[in-house]
């Protein structure tokens, strides 16, 4: 598949609408099981490193750079398919996602839910965020 | 559930964090089957809407006005779970969507992949744009 998308990459980067910014949002989900682990953001380099590499790529508004997902909690996310959305300005990333999607240490960053009147934690952390970024998680 | 998030709503509103122009981004998902359908915009009345009424709201920001999904397409989504991310500003509602969410007559917005190095619509036509909006599709 990757060679695939990587062929593809032309195509898709001329298919998007990048805002003021530069970017479009990224909703990515696990592959196979359906959950929604994310919302991130890309610009046409992290796009464009994604589908040529496999790896997952994205561009921090916070920090102002690229990043690949995993580089420093090493939670990565292998690019499984690639769907871009009806006015270009979204895109959905089908992925492998290792271990965990949050920097909070939970499987997917939408962990909170209203039960029983009370915004509750419906997921639970399996990795604790001082081994994701050694005691120094943002 | 519907009264159990609306008895959150005070709580929610109070966990987003709504950007410069006052917006959170909403991803959409079919509660059941998991199918990703769009991405759109809330603004604070959209969420509380959204909330307290079961029916899913939104800001438009191409028309700059609150939309109740479904008003003129009668796609309309029934909301079933509501969920907020760790930095909170970005939602996930899990709905029932009724017929397609796209407003090109897809069941999902995400309708592009590439196939055999061209990016190629995967998800077929299942209502007619213009039964949707009455040959005044956008």
């Amino acid at each position: 598949m990757s060679e695939d998308m990587a062929r593809a990459a032309g195509e898709i980067l001329g298919a998007l609408d990048f805002d003021a910014n530069g970017l479009v949002s990224a909703v990515v989900q696990q592959h196979d099981t359906g959950e929604v682990l994310m919302l991130a953001w890309m610009n046409r380099e992290a796009v464009k490193r994604t589908l040529e590499s496999g790896d997952v790529w994205y561009w921090s508004r916070s920090r102002e750079k690229l990043w690949r997902k995993g580089e420093t909690s090493r939670q990565t996310q292998t690019l499984v398919d690639f769907r871009v959305d009806c006015d270009g300005d979204a895109v959905l990333l089908l992925v492998d996602q290792t271990g965990v999607a949050c920097h909070t240490g939970r499987r997917s960053c939408f962990y909170r839910a209203p039960r029983d009147g009370k915004l509750t934690d419906i997921i639970a952390v399996t990795v604790e965020p001082k081994e994701l970024y050694g005691g120094d998680a943002p």
